[in-house]
């Protein structure tokens, strides 16, 4: 290949974004070579305030400009019900869906026997002090529905269960909209478990 | 939403982006957000360093770091054959194919009446003083195969013709491993009105 080195090294970096394939890196140089100087400045400029003024939320570890973030600062939010994730990227679909106006807790992961990551490595003790500390009433576990998701959802229940704030998990069942006949056992299994009346 | 205000704008930012839609940009954002910030600044600081370095060729319009592009300034290169695109992005391609050893020449766009784009408004002029100038033997019109394409090269042929230069365009035809069942009718005909001894 003959392109300018410096067009390489844009290309190179592209293509560690994740998502981003040999194409789509391509397509994006052209674009940010083509594109007025001021446009592409603005890009390298986000991504340098980003990592210059994001850092982690002291009270429940989401991405925070602050000493807390937006929401754990916020007056408007219920501070009473937490909803406990695996990582800040679980926080945006929880918000787009507009039913939850409580606060929030990162553990940075979930627990894994297998890779080694036990409670010490999340942000577990620290959602007991804040338990400790505050009037919360309900601890919502959306851990992802997986092996490691359930292992920590049933973990953080019977450390939870001697304070008696009630501990609760988002239902698992059919997608809305989803055809049933498309759905995998697992998934349609657990739903008619958890079938309620109509 | 409660994204911090960098990180919403990093999103808005690569929202900008071709093919990058919101949730390839929230994606990308918690990718930068998560890695080490050499990382995320080497990506900053590439696109900074294009925009800073990279200009147009004054021989072929091709993007170079230099005066004239890596190609236009190559010894290996025969620069009696010439290949006309109509933009920057049409080179890549060609040189993945490793069939082409000659030079380029970028017209920046293709004519289009309707868009009331005319000659003037390509590098036309300039690939007329290279053929003045240079011993140029053959030029390869590789202006896409559509209709402002199509244009464009019965458009150069003509004007080229008097100079006694071979004009040639690349066949269009079947792709190679397709599948003669899903060609479409343009180019299942072409295949078959311009098909070769074997």
């Amino acid at each position: 290949m003959h392109a300018a080195p410096s067009i390489q090294k844009l290309t190179d970096e592209l293509e560690r974004l994740p998502g981003i394939g040999p194409k789509s890196a391509q397509r994006i140089v052209y674009y940010l070579l083509n594109t007025e100087a001021d446009s592409a400045l603005r890009l390298a400029s986000a991504i340098e305030e980003v990592k210059r003024t994001v850092h982690f939320c002291t009270q429940c570890f989401n991405y925070a400009e602050s000493d807390t973030c937006e929401i754990c600062s916020s007056l408007r939010r219920d501070h009473s019900i937490i909803c406990v994730v695996s990582e800040p990227r679980d926080i945006p679909p929880i918000e787009r869906t507009g039913v939850f106006d409580g606060v929030y807790h990162v553990l940075g992961g979930a627990l894994s026997p297998i890779d080694g990551i036990g409670p010490e490595d999340l942000h577990v003790s620290e959602l007991m002090a804040r338990l400790a500390s505050s009037e919360v009433a309900e601890v919502v576990v959306a851990t992802n529905p997986n092996i490691e998701g359930e292992t920590t959802a049933t973990y953080l229940a019977r450390l939870i269960a001697p304070l008696g704030i009630r501990v609760t998990r988002p239902a698992s069942g059919l997608p809305v909209g989803g055809d049933l006949e498309f759905a995998d056992e697992l998934t349609l299994g657990r739903a008619i478990e958890t079938r309620r009346d109509i």
